[in-house]
């Protein structure tokens, strides 16, 4: 199983020790983003993967090839183009405190601005098994809306796994009508196999109604004839909250234990969850041991430094079956 | 409303993750002090704000003032002078180990020399609305002592708002007795409009008797005539323990909730208190709401680096409504 | 004498120890522009400045006007809208290898967008005795060149000394033709007082023909009233090659000596020597005495970390002196 | 007193903030091993110590003697051969996520070939008053073993306190069989005054058989004539877990409070427990207090960086005694 | 032209700053190697290169084999076993103090102790134009030397370009005679097309006699059947010394010119120098085009940090050309 | 042979990268001192060293001697009282840029007030062969200068081999008249053996007049009786500058070769220089030689980082003779 997700690399910046912007003079560089994050993820459990993106044409578009290559994703398929990357800076949070994400400019960067003509998509879908699709390329620009929706289609229609998240972010949307926005999603939804949300996503963007997430995702599922619908779910207190995760699929609906969080890094913990999902998938676990695997690795994705999850397999099996002990030798 | 603080600027020495000075060698660098705390919240806070403090005349002065700038504190009201600033090495304590500081030199600095002919009395009062004067004054050296003594009284005078923080150090007056320790702040307190201090204060220090927080404040605010009494309580434990704080005005006792803390950086957090407060009397708000928004501003001053507070007032007002999530995008 | 100065904070991202951007983890942060390294000069040589700019409205815009009250300017006149700041990484150079910059998106800054109508030119002329004005400003937007010509022309009506820099980069320019842009030029040099150039800018952008500087520079002043014109001159090596300076007034052409360099941060140099121009002017020095000033400001800011010059008055007429010993006690 | 210790040397290499090794371009280095940690601990509480070991004869051994050194250990009975010293990486934990130590080659280091002939052992007897032997030296080679074993017969002859605890790794006796190395300990076992260890030690590694740790250790006490075992026991939670400690003397067998943990660094604190009791044995203090004390240390040494120990005995005894507040000024 | 490199990889600890170890508790922390190194030189020209190697199988393996796909690198053909890597500390020098390099265990890495049958000589064959094959295998271990010569042997017949440096270390070879040695690179040379080596390599090793390198060289050639003979040659100063190379093929013998340097880390430099051959061997250059590139390639080695190549094709040539100025934007 | 200083521990606080200290958030941190630098040659160079001093006794006095152990120096005879240590800043310079060295407090630290019966003459006396004494002890306090002057005396009367260094201060005597001064130094310079010093101190503080630094020291060492009277003389350029030093014995005047410097690192050069004649003087080396091992000792002193010299004697021979390589394996 080859898996490639088509998606914006960002570029972060975190300072050190829990440090705002303002106190510090150095910061630490790295580069993510969904679909980097998942196949990192799924690299680190021993599949093989590749990104599809536009980076710029400069030193930092390298170097973030680079980056992504040491993840272990092939980056044959990344072009170059413009001079812009999106980027945002990470002030850490701690205990009470909110982990604090301040973007500076994303829409022109070379991914934002790519169009359809960027991407070799008939070559990209004999290549691979399993696509991923970030849903928040439907809000970057007319271009990425549609490479994603194009991608979509002729993956589905060549019987491939479409793997799509809603990821919807107001922010990116301010000038568009709830319609609007509404209709870009029932376009690509018709073709996803596999889809990452959760209830407000079908609440508040798809207008579904229900008490229930299982009601809800049920509803959504025959719409658009999707085969998998997943997400997580947590609570915050002061030290870390709680998680736990769902997933329906044509045989009904599962939901895994509920984990008690410690976080150091907050961000990207949703894609570990999607990777751990993807990874039953391909694996044909049964949909509780799929839930409770991918909510474990996000739950240890909460204890790692960046974005991009990068536990192994084997120690995700141990957290489940509760047989870490404080230190492994 | 602008604000001005008299006290003393020091150099902070702190080794990195949690090391011990002995295990270091590289110390992060900032310069702090109770005026400089105080000032940095109100200047978060969106209030203009200005230090009263000698520093020496030296690459290290200038780099404190520099430091102080940024805080976003005005400082065309600093003297330069002598060669020495107070400094201290704090070693970040963790769970069930507490924090640990040491000072080096502290009564030559410049400011600790400084007498009342550094200061420009009559000019100051006449700029700022609030004055805050740091008990510590009191027992650096004569010179310190008079100039805060001065201008405390100046500024009561003029109809202005003093503001005044115990702060007393055993160590600072190991050569003194207990009653021309309790002169010094009976000369000053019949100036001050705002005091923050704690039971022990009124207790120790100035001899009263009584079995509450609210019993002692209320002899002690009637004596002498201060209009505001106010400070935080807290317990301990190895996860952080809890902090609460009460306001007594004319108008009766106040109290805030408790709320749990998770303590990434220990000091200056009863400098956000302070600065709290002081913003609402600003603001004119209830007591209650102020005890409850000058609690908060200290509990997450626990989780951020450094002395300073440096939490906007959005920030404080979510956690006081527990609006805030585990990111803010 | 105050001065203000109107320009573009950029953020510059550093990586550590002359690594290149694929080699690093960490970058080190800071803020800076034309403007801004100017007025570091000026204030680091005792003058009250100020800077007109537009940043960011979040917490990397907060953190650059911190970082520019750290330098000693006054950030009063600095208004806050959108969410981009232009920003670059610098690849530090070493002997053979010369410094790399790689520019991020520019444009769309807070400052790009920005209009005449965020500016209060009228009160700004009226607090300053001296503005300069970036060139880069030209080439940003519509907005910044209109701005920047309006407080040129209001400037020069009121009797205020107007600064004025080519920085022309034909990056920027990719889309005008030559005669455009040179028309920009033409339409704010009339109201300048103080232009620093070269050679390139009088003959390519301009279209003057000369055989010496001096020669250009008299045609220059004469046909736009310029009363002084300025620049400096470099060589390269291996070991850093040699800078000199001239400025032409009104009572002739001076030419500094010639300095050797040794090279640790390249960036920000110009605006060193302007900023040591500019101090000659306010200073009324003759002229050969100005330009040496400033040529060793150059110099010494070749030796300093960051794009901002930070070396006192004292320690450039020291070196002018050839009074510098390897140590200061 | 004064007190020996012969083990090895190690290099410690961990990444910063809780980064793994592939996400890394820094590590901090220090050097330890149980020796280094048993006297790192006995030296802050003020007794004389120092280190029999071999450290390669270059600048990393040299770099290591320094290290020592630094901890307060005497060097003068090290010696200096080979390349070589074990190493080893540590990716700190956090939270759910274990710590994970990655040993690169050991055997092969200086220490690891030594042999007997590399050890004054006549010498050594007469100087010091307890001679702490760590068990791995019984795993690393023959030459090692043979050294522990003379050491430790020799001492014991001569009246001297010997000290000496399992240590079995797995890992490091791949080779062996089961008998085979109960051989190992059973030889030198009838040496030791104290001895370290636990359950699983008597149990799987002696083949001893009982219900309780006290059962066992008295079976284990009367076989070899041991006079104190003692060990400590942890549970492990999200949050860090609990520890207590046992002491098995001629008088009885005594358990300390359980204490709540938080983890900071989790290695190397089984050796500030063995600290602890060495403490208790040389103030002639009761078993009660000493294993109070020595869980103590140990639950401190959670919260500091590094393997090796480095509380004051003044901390260990507040924190038996509830006196620690949250900052120590 | 696709390129795959048999060969160690190193870890590569340096202290920051121009720090001995013993004043430093951060190190740098890398991987390298001469295949590595070259290959690294070429893919940053834009080749496709594979590195075939055995790496441990643990955390520090997988670390390296990150870092190698990072500087673009194929991992494919890499192996893992075993627990070591082999290892080594930078001391950078400054001016007169030369780097210092100390080697911990090397022989027993995972890929000292490798053997022909850990890699797919065919499989390999097949795929690549030309292997490089380091001759410090010959020095390591029985099992690198074999499977060195058999994939020299088999390349040879297949008519893939093989190409060789000499790389002898004396320190390596302690325990075998002049003789011994000296058969074991006749044994591979019969099988090399391109060889690097110098002048010491030919009369020391091979016992050639000869008055020039030219003459040397034509007689080495002769005598293996070797196509290209190429090396650089450096003299030392205080401010670096310089640099030149020479290129024999069956067209002559060339020499580049001699560029002054000014170095910054020393190490890796040769490898430069090698990509630039073989790049020119790739494009079909001039042997003087090929040997002044790949001395220029080697001169700006010198200027970046690491062991491994960096810089573009661009650069070098622009280098050559001398249009360079001091800094590019 | 076994040495002991007599003098002043500093802690000194690093900018990194050439920063100054405005722009820095980390300082590098390190003791050292006259004594301490010596001593740190000396014990480099195999001999065995103790210091003598008085520490602060807190944290910060126990990281200090932890920090002169590492350097291999015996701390058996530091005493502990008081809470401050002299501290100063250093800018580390580049090029045309000057180090720059700010002093903080000072005279208050723990060695500025000891006094004689802090320290046990009689038993240092018997126990060493080498007693250095610092001479800023003559100009921090009334007690310094007094043990001093003592020590010198005991050990004059001992026949012990007293070495002593003007290191004359201005910034340190600006209360004191020229005569105050000298009678100090003269009170001492019977008791020295080997005097450092330069023509300044000759001319300057003492009076001597002479042509060459020859006549000089030949007046001065019949006068005081001094054996030895050594020192180093620099100039400066751009680039380093040059290096050379004396050596004046009962014998005759004796000259380096000059040498040319590359620096890194200025400070505590001059203690290297001493360390090396004293070496000499240990090893009863021709004059020549001995003042030609202490340049080149402090010539590679300029080129590693911090005050105190860390060279093997070993690479300094190899300096000598010119057998260095750019990298040593």
């Amino acid at each position: 199983m080859k898996i490639l997700a088509f998606g914006e690399v960002m570029m972060r910046l975190t300072p050190p020790e829990y440090k705002l912007i303002e106190q510090t003079t150095t910061v630490d560089l790295s580069f993510n983003g969904t679909g980097v994050n998942i196949l990192s993820g799924l690299s680190h459990f021993g599949y093989q993967t590749s990104l599809l993106t536009q980076l710029p044409d400069n030193h930092v578009g390298k170097a973030a090839a680079g980056f992504v290559r040491k993840l272990g994703i092939d980056d044959s398929n990344i072009g170059y183009s413009g001079n812009h990357i999106g980027l945002y800076f990470l002030e850490m949070g701690y205990g009470n405190r909110p982990s604090e994400v301040t973007y500076l400019e994303r829409l022109n960067s070379a991914f934002g601005v790519s169009t359809l003509a960027d991407y070799d998509i008939e070559k990209i879908i004999n290549e691979f098994d399993i696509i991923h699709i970030c849903g928040i390329t439907l809000s970057l620009g007319e271009g990425t809306r549609e490479a994603a929706t194009e991608l979509a289609e002729k993956a589905h229609q060549s019987g491939k796994i479409v793997c799509f998240d809603f990821n919807f972010r107001p922010s990116l949307n301010k000038n568009h009508s709830h319609e609007w926005i509404k209709k870009q999603y029932e376009r690509i939804l018709p073709y996803c196999t596999v889809v990452f949300g959760g209830e407000r996503d079908l609440k508040e963007l798809l207008d579904f109604s229900g008490d229930t997430i299982e009601q809800l995702s049920q509803k959504f599922m025959e719409k658009y004839g999707v085969q998998y619908f997943s997400g997580s779910k947590r609570s915050k207190s002061n030290t870390g909250g709680h998680l736990s995760g769902f997933l329906h699929t044509s045989k009904g609906f599962s939901e895994s234990p509920t984990y008690e969080l410690k976080i150091f890094d907050r961000i990207g913990t949703g894609d570990a969850f999607a990777a751990g999902v993807i990874t039953g998938i391909i694996e044909e676990w049964s949909a509780t041991r799929t839930v409770n695997f991918a909510v474990c690795n996000a739950v240890l994705a909460h204890t790692t430094f960046g974005d991009s999850p990068l536990i192994e397999k084997d120690m995700v099996e141990k957290f489940m079956n509760n047989e870490l002990n404080s230190v492994i030798r």
